[in-house]
């Protein structure tokens, strides 16, 4: 099954979710259709099993892990790094959730969405640890959307085989939401031409 | 044209471009299919409009505006806001470019991709103005990108009609982009239950 919902990732990945056929899945894993469709009944099953697979691993031991850690700032970090690993690790799975989740039908949508709701509040709990019960719970929200936002846009653009390692991409992230781009060291010489990306803004 | 490219965007928003027919734009503007076809060939053409329209908003002017802000600070906090407001004026035309750009053909693409990296470029000269040359290109690319994710990723979570006004917003992103999270008061106290969201991580 993890195999087959592999294979299904990538071509989801590359073709889209809609664009996908059984047939194209069982040819990419050299099964039959029938051999399909004993695992998984119909495609939304497969869809299915990918996303909520990649959910529990990023929420899955999440909790237990931050226990040990004891400061708040090191928490957010390792946050930080983790979600940027499981990204790299799980690329297809994780822009399944980004681009192919509104396919799922509603009953499986809300099985994913209650999953994803769950690793932002685990998210949301080390900030308000670490900021105190001062912020308002809006403005916390807004936080911790920013620190989501700084790291799932990293599929738009991010090629984790450039100079930029995963590691630096996570210390760029953590330096910025920790102490801002006041903690990289400013001067006074006229800028330089700034890189030109390929990727979408 | 641009009644047809805004009921068109909201519908490409409401259903999906693929499952938008020209009868539905015609419909929501009252007009005849062949109304729409005097204005626009084809479909995708509209898609072009509109997208195409949204970046020349975003870019035009942008520099001249950048230029009578003395401080680099200020210049970033008046993109971040501008960027926000924008987008909230706009918003099925900002979420067209980030959901439904792919289904452009290839040369309409290329041309709102051109314009998408003239945005980069702007924005990421603020940054190496503000920042210094002293920062590798790579890591440069890095900020900027954090800065358009935490921006973007709005389209996810936030609703301007809420306790968070687009100017509270706005502000928040400024805080954390330019002095990061430990610009937010600490406290001692244990933490509140964090907010629950709907909103997808």
């Amino acid at each position: 099954m993890i195999m087959i919902g592999r294979a299904a990732a990538k071509l989801f990945n590359e073709k889209g979710y809609l664009e996908t056929s059984i047939a194209d899945i069982a040819s990419a894993v050299t099964m039959s259709k029938g051999g399909i469709f004993h695992y998984f009944p119909t495609k939304n099953e497969i869809l299915y099993f990918i996303l909520s697979n990649y959910m529990d691993l990023v929420v899955e031991g999440l909790e237990e892990e931050l226990k040990k850690i004891d400061n708040g700032f090191s928490r957010i970090q390792f946050i930080i790094s983790r979600h940027i690993e499981l990204y790299n690790k799980n690329t297809a799975e994780a822009k399944g959730l980004l681009h192919e989740a509104h396919n799922l039908p509603a009953k499986h949508f809300k099985i994913v969405a209650e999953k994803e709701k769950r690793y932002f509040q685990i998210v949301a709990r080390s900030l308000s640890d670490l900021l105190g019960d001062s912020i308002p719970k809006d403005k916390l929200t807004a936080i911790t959307f920013a620190l989501f936002g700084m790291c799932n846009w990293i599929y738009s653009w991010y090629d984790p085989k450039g100079s930029l390692t995963p590691d630096d991409l996570a210390e760029v992230i953590y330096s910025i939401f920790s102490k801002g781009v006041v903690s990289y060291p400013p001067s006074k010489i006229t800028a330089p031409e700034s890189e030109v990306s390929d990727a979408r803004f």
